[in-house]
């Protein structure tokens, strides 16, 4: 059975999800966490809505037969397309998201110009940041630009490279002409370019939803006195539904530390 | 039952493969063709060869369901890593692949320097080409590089773009740095290509692996009597995993025509 010592799920398509395992584990070093990446069939980003939910049914399911206390959508597509589905399916379970997460943090950023979200073409496509944002805050606007290329360049490594400079020149231009107030790195793995990011646009604050939702499992966790009340070493398990060669190495850059725990288990 | 009339069976791990059938269609305009893409788990070139194995005997299994009279690996990583497999589940049926078709098309390019081979990270460390090569040609040397940002680069379309330039700029100078006399595309996306690549290198000659397997296809088929005697307007049929938001554009853009029948097949 479920109890505070259980660990808190994380998942997502693939390999970005580690960012916001990485600030879990940061905020909330007694927790244990377990993290499903679908590697199999990653990316999501350009699959569809259908595809997409019956993908995030296998993975929630999974999680939730390791008895988790919560769940945490930590990639940017599942929350779009898929995220009231896995409310359903979590019953009374806390679910939370990279996008409500960076919806909050950044009308806490934002004075009043327009909110700049970049992310995945679905993620785009889907309107979820606009509608997150529009929820909250029903005169803000947001100024949404896919950047399929990024990516890729990340898990290129090429964090610090010309190509990614220029990429991003062709990808924020149409942003700053909006004159946005904030950004949203509205995908895992944009934290990497953060760097970067700031280096072609100093004066604008970034939201990045690792920390942010990190900042929100531990609000909610607290309130509801689900935090892990011993101070053991906790256990960190990660599944994927493929180890592909590079894994490890990308998937260690994510996570700022060793894998250790590594299984690869079938769905579908 | 299949006779000369049947379809050529043609599969890819998405649309990359349509750039084959965009060839045989040229080469051979009274060919029936039907087209698998399994777009719900592109791309390949990142997943472990078991998962790959698997995911190729759906497709080949629904192919020689519809009869078809051949079988065309439309796909390197496929070729490389599943090869063997499809042609034991093809029994008699022949089957062309797109790096069998490179191979000897490089070798035919080829002086004494070395090949160059560009292609996605998979397919290099499956050292498919250098195997597929070695066999034919046991003393030519053979110089890979892996381009996993070329894929989406064409996908977003930036196909006469600065990024591209530059990372081309990137990749290529390795090669050059080895005296390659011959440059082997090694992904069905890098036919597209094809203009920057020369402008890069116009003096090494590019082996364009959709057009040589077009060729291959051709010459076997008429050996064996298995043309189509008819010249009715053939029947081009598209089945694909997953129907995601560009599907259309970016296809009919490797196609170069229009993608009627379209339809969407779950598998697994």
């Amino acid at each position: 059975m479920m109890n505070n010592q259980s660990a808190i799920g994380v998942f997502d398509s693939g390999v970005g999800g580690l960012t916001v395992v990485r600030a879990l584990i940061e905020r909330l070093p007694y927790e244990n966490i377990v993290y499903f990446g679908d590697t199999a069939r990653v990316p999501y980003g350009v699959k569809s809505r259908n595809t997409i939910e019956q993908f995030t049914e296998q993975m929630v399911q999974f999680l939730m037969e390791q008895n988790v206390k919560a769940l945490v959508i930590a990639c940017n597509t599942i929350a779009a397309v898929a995220g009231e589905r896995v409310r359903r399916l979590a019953g009374p379970l806390p679910v939370f998201d990279v996008i409500s997460a960076g919806a909050d943090a950044a009308i806490r950023h934002s004075q009043n110009g327009p909110i700049g979200v970049i992310a995945t073409t679905t993620t785009v496509n889907s309107n979820a940041y606009a509608r997150a944002i529009a929820i909250r805050q029903p005169n803000y606007r947001v100024i949404s630009q896919a950047c399929p290329l990024l990516v890729p360049l990340v898990e290129e490594g090429w964090l610090d490279h010309e190509v990614t400079r220029l990429t991003l020149r062709e990808y924020l231009p149409p942003l700053l002409a909006e004159r946005i107030d904030t950004l949203v790195l509205g995908c895992t793995h944009y934290p990497l370019l953060k760097p970067l990011i700031r280096e072609e646009i100093p004066d604008i604050p970034l939201v990045d939803s690792a920390l942010t939702t990190a900042e929100a499992v531990a609000y909610e966790l607290e309130k509801r006195h689900l935090l892990n009340p011993t101070t053991q070493t906790p256990d960190y398990r990660f599944f994927v539904s493929d180890i592909p060669l590079r894994f490890r190495a990308i998937g260690e850059r994510f996570l700022n530390r060793p894998i250790d725990q590594l299984e690869m288990v079938s769905l579908g």
